[in-house]
């Protein structure tokens, strides 16, 4: 794990939000994305070497629709980056937590994505994600 | 706002999270330190530009008892570090946000701190620190 590459936060209208933080950073999202798979709208904010991914959902089954209904706008995930997904997966496994996907998936701004459990990391959702060169 | 300086995450024992975190990133906590003033201990691991910062609560007064009593362990705050805190303060006041405390305060790990108001952020509490020399 080499870095915080972003802060995912669950939204319940993306536009509103984007403006918002385009105040709090002084400058806009720089890219706009849906992940159909995943049920959701994204948009990234750049800060420094970290960035700020808005989430809303575009389904009911989405897992940002259940977050919202359950917890309400806020922090959902945290996104590690590692150089090598699958030996991050196996050095965790080995360490006793529980990875969601062993399969890293595709997911947002071109990375591949898996996530641990979140009761086996203090409530938290981590999601390690690699870069696709 | 330059980077993520931190993330906070309220744990329920500090020693027993150590140990959770210093397994995910393969290292221990660089630093341990005590703030009275907030009723926590709190522990930091580097993360690449990025630290995590474990926080306990201390007395039952704290703002962290109040956030694990109502929503249970889980990411508390995102601090973004500024090189001028009191500059940053005013801009964000004119942007709408509502800081908590205008005047900055001396927080953990020689910084001074101020918070917006969740209600104006998404539900999110964002932290602004300098470093302080």
């Amino acid at each position: 794990m080499r870095k915080i590459e972003h802060i995912g936060i669950a939204v319940k209208n993306l536009e509103v939000s984007n403006l918002l933080f385009e105040k709090l950073f002084g400058a806009p999202a720089y890219k706009q994305e849906e992940v159909a798979s995943e049920g959701v709208k994204t948009s990234f904010f750049m800060n420094g070497p970290n960035k700020i991914e808005l989430l809303e959902a575009t389904s009911p089954e989405s897992p940002i629709a259940k977050f919202l209904e359950k917890k309400g706008e806020g922090i959902h995930h945290i996104a590690f980056d590692v150089e090598d997904i699958l030996s991050e997966i196996q050095r965790l496994k080995l360490e006793g937590f529980t990875i969601l996907n062993e399969t890293p998936k595709k997911g947002a701004d071109n990375k591949l994505v898996a996530f641990l459990h979140p009761k086996g990391t203090n409530g938290v959702l981590i999601e390690l994600c690699q870069e696709i060169k």
